[in-house]
């Protein structure tokens, strides 16, 4: 079977590259189409890429000799979508909000769907913000955000911020099993990978930690409530708990995202060993559809005292699943665990893809 | 004027060291007995070290000669007061809690004060566990310690765990000012000296976080109700708040404990403003004696957005002010902030040389 | 086809762990018997490891059920090999020099052939310090060994220090084309997982290089000589060249050693561009024997100006391979480079398991 | 006695904020005029260098309060050294190698002296490349190189590159007690400050080495030999000896560079012990001037085996000194060491202001 070939915004960048890592033995999808700043616009992926390749492998030959497009020219996309080059692209694009906002649509308005990394799009109200085993049922409003925008077969789907991911999901568990959180404070320690590169540098971070991440501890705090909330009327409405407190540090880690967890439950309040098998045996869609990046499971347990640690735990299961560990009451809320996943990779395009697998199964693309 | 003499308990050890490196250069006291495990007695204070010395320049030639006393011989120390050669003793013991507790008990039977880093005592109803701008007037249990056990020169006072200082004396400074602080979550990310050497292997924490550090959290959560609690009939009562909740994690970081802090107050709520006026404001005993350590400012306020961090903000004011930033109301209690102390100095051997010196300043050594 | 039974001696340490990890998945060998010491002997393999075990992934159940035998009893294992439970022992024994060596050679005398890792037997002449790729021949030493000693089944054969694996290879693809390698510089900075664990304390390497290891230096300019020797009479004669200086370093690294060399040769000195090719061609018996740990490549080059880097190079084909950068004139002697390998991986277990699947290979173990 | 008024070219930089930390106190020099890029220009120091002062402690109101100055418009330089508010600047200017060339020459030609920590004038034949104990004399071609060049007051000094400062002090004191050095092996091991802000991102360093550092090899090998060498006709001649190869990398350090130094020697060899008594005893012009920022030794030996280290040896005498250890003989050269310095320091601001505090003492400013 012939696989789908696929386009990446932002391909030069860090998550763009992370794109292209993950993607060069994917069984559905194909990287063929990479595009860029008008800098890097008019090269081989190789040559624009030099100096600013980050992994241990190469991009691999086949994506090495594609020419980067310019980002800016949505119309290269729309030729290749139209001559059956291309389905769909991954957005990486790290540019001013506004402006990644008017292109992911203008790509949208010119026939090629775009599954996006950035921040850009999480707060419009018919955009779904997904991460695959929690509100998969998102994805219905995007049928309603063509309709209203008037396009065919366009459209944008997000994913949120890395931050979230290593607490979103077993909090989504227990609130799936009946349970409400009605409060949720996060103190997160965050890997430097996460500001891209060349991101943070050494001279900030060697022998230190910075507690300070500029906007993550909104976004962690109202990212959520959008994941969280109902569909209504073609719209998501946002939650209205747990209500979020988060601090947000950067520590000298490279890969990994630890988040410190404490919980409020009401009025019913689970046991320890209730949230545990909650747990353990929490499955979404991802799983049930057996897509390609999709953890065996979503949530792994740790019982050692000392356990999840991003370098032990940040790989496990393709770096897609959420390790949990350290779960015990709170003497101030109910429950208290921390959490850790991997920030570029099931935070950022491993997640991506991930969604984009989902929405492949769920007929949304083709 | 001749300066007093002191002794060290646990001299070998990482927070010995600390003491003696920071009594090198003080104005009132002179270390002058040096005791340690049954390994290194016998031996120079410079042969015994040999090889686990860590601070950058050496003992000093007059310790360095001292000979190193068997710590489990109390005579030596009792002898030594007797001829005027010794006041008094710094616990820096790291044996089993309960041998401790007993030498520690024996020391001070045998008229030689102890002041100590151990947390052995802490728990003790009559003994003090002194932060020295916190809570001086708990000095006033150690007359009725030493009637009740029959001692006459001997007693014991303790400071409390290195996670607490933090936070501890901003919380107190509110609590002070009239407001009640009902709960407090904390997530610290403390530094590996707080282990003492060797401590925390290397290859547990490059590229790595440690999201437990044994005993750390229960030390976190009760140690702070002993401190501000009341005195009543000789013995201290704990406070009934704030509730706290804390979360330990282990840092690649050398020196340093940050604390990412979350606080409901009741009823009644100070503004930002306020608790930045009450915080830049507060100063206590040691301040008002002019003790030699005391930090001139015990809380330093950062207005940047990224700071308390540990590598620029640990050594401020002779690394025994408390640097606190990113004060900001919280949106589950109602306010935050990052507080950041240096472990082995104001957490250790700095913040028991300040207790001996408000306890000399008081009368209650001589 | 059934597997080779084989042991673990010093199973629970951080060597042993990584044997054990590392034939989990192994085509040709099964860990069927494990030895520590009498501390740990009498449980089963998980419980005598819990708190211990570093490796990301569980030892497996098969292993964690295994009962701990105590190393100090040879009996076991021999009675275990004449069962048929038992092929030979992989020795990974962290214990005095003169204790290994004693009970290395009665593990060989009582019919167990020992593969080891440790320095104890490195010196003796009878014995191989095997580098698969460099040095196979040197195996025809073992019938020799087991004659004069009057062994039967039983053998010792070892591997050279981790910290020349870096180098070793590509100088002897040099020696091997013809080339006199005359004087060589080396400058190592080492992991530290090469100190075992606990190892380094984090408070000695965070922010810091120490430069010095004990031993170290002297392996890395003694132990190739006898590798590049000639066997004649039964014994491995040390070459006289080339001569080797060695500074080596600890540096907060967690896997992997990088070493920059300088070479003399004399009197035919290779260009940079036959060195290239030279290194590019090199392969060895354990690529023509197609063994199961063998890299494809002994030898991997990469032509970016910055490589090879610990983080980025350490995991190449199986973390088996060395790769090699920066190759350049000298301006003192004539070739300069920088080599790099997993020191716990090629530099140690991996290595060790490379050279029984070569042993078995030629038929020396079966 | 009023202090000198001095100005900072490229003041909002890494090396220029050094500069006006390490002359907030000094006895001799005061900062009164700031320059930098145009984009800082005409804003008060403390809003330019907002968000990029990464001192402990801040800049001090009277620096703070200055107006940035175009370093662009020599003019502005020239008008305060007529008014007699500016003595001389010290040049820390980071732009194209050829246009901090022809602006140092600007400001030497309109009458203001030039202290440069740039590389542009390294290799001009008539410019000094001092380091104050090593090479006071060729402070000598000042005036004729002022003569030369129709300058009346201006000139231009410069100091050389961070990374020779840990073994060119070293190998200079053995020259001048009469022992020629025919080759020098070294391997530097460099922190990430060397890099500037925001230099090394903490992606590349985390748990890994980068053994390249462009243009830093040909410095470190080509550098000590204008210093070392004589002046002749107004011009200082390359020495021929010794020959140097140097490989440097960077690791995960924040400040201080360690070199791992083999000598050779000839026809003279000394002795180990002569080596130390050498550079135990070792003084220079700073010294014997009793300059403010001279280190009291500029050689300091320490016995222990593991030393020097960064984090412990790195702040030896306000960081001026550097620390030499492991002087051993060499089984491929004669001799060697590691030595050790502050490279922002010793390496940067603080050479450069020894320069001038020497330059000033010998009459060359006013």
């Amino acid at each position: 079977m012939a696989k789908i070939p696929v386009g990446i915004l932002g391909a030069t960048g860090m998550v763009g590259q992370q794109y292209i890592a993950l993607l060069a033995d994917h069984p559905w999808f194909e990287t063929r189409f990479v595009a860029a700043s008008p800098h890097s616009a008019g090269r081989p992926y190789k040559a624009a890429a030099a100096g600013r390749w980050h992994h241990k492998t190469p991009a691999g030959e086949q994506v090495e000799s594609l020419i980067v497009q310019d980002a800016n020219d949505v119309s290269r996309a729309a030729d290749a979508v139209k001559r059956g080059d291309l389905s769909f692209v991954f957005s990486a694009l790290e540019m001013e909000k506004e402006t990644v906002k008017t292109l992911e649509e203008a790509y949208a308005a010119a026939g090629v769907p775009v599954i996006s990394n950035a921040a850009a799009h999480r707060w419009t109200p018919d955009v779904p913000v997904l991460i695959a085993e929690v509100n998969p049922h998102h994805a219905e409003v995007i049928p309603l955000q063509q309709k209203a925008r008037g396009w065919d077969r366009g459209f944008i789907a997000v994913k949120p911020n890395c931050s979230i991911q290593s607490y979103a999901t077993p909090v989504w568990a227990l609130i799936k099993a009946g349970y409400q959180v009605r409060r949720l404070m996060v103190a997160t320690m965050q890997a430097v990978s996460g500001a891209g590169y060349p991101g943070v540098p050494s001279l900030s971070i060697i022998d230190n930690v910075v507690p300070y991440i500029g906007g993550e501890e909104e976004k962690s705090e109202q990212e959520p409530l959008k994941i969280f909330g109902a569909v209504k009327n073609g719209v998501i409405e946002t939650a209205a708990f747990p209500k979020i407190s988060a601090h947000c540090s950067r520590v000298p880690v490279s890969d990994g995202h630890t988040a410190c967890v404490s919980l409020e439950f009401g009025p019913e309040k689970p046991s320890i060993d209730e949230v545990k098998r909650l747990w353990a045996a929490f499955s979404g869609e991802p799983q049930s559809l057996n897509l390609p990046l999709a953890p065996q499971r979503p949530l792994i347990i740790r019982e050692e005292l000392d356990r999840p640690q991003p370098r032990k735990d940040r790989d496990q299961d393709k770096a897609m699943a959420v390790t949990l560990g350290r779960i015990r009451p709170c003497p101030v809320f109910d429950l208290r665990f921390v959490g850790l996943s991997h920030n570029t990779v099931r935070g950022a395009a491993g997640g991506g893809i991930l969604n984009a697998e989902l929405l492949k199964a769920k007929g949304y693309i083709s």
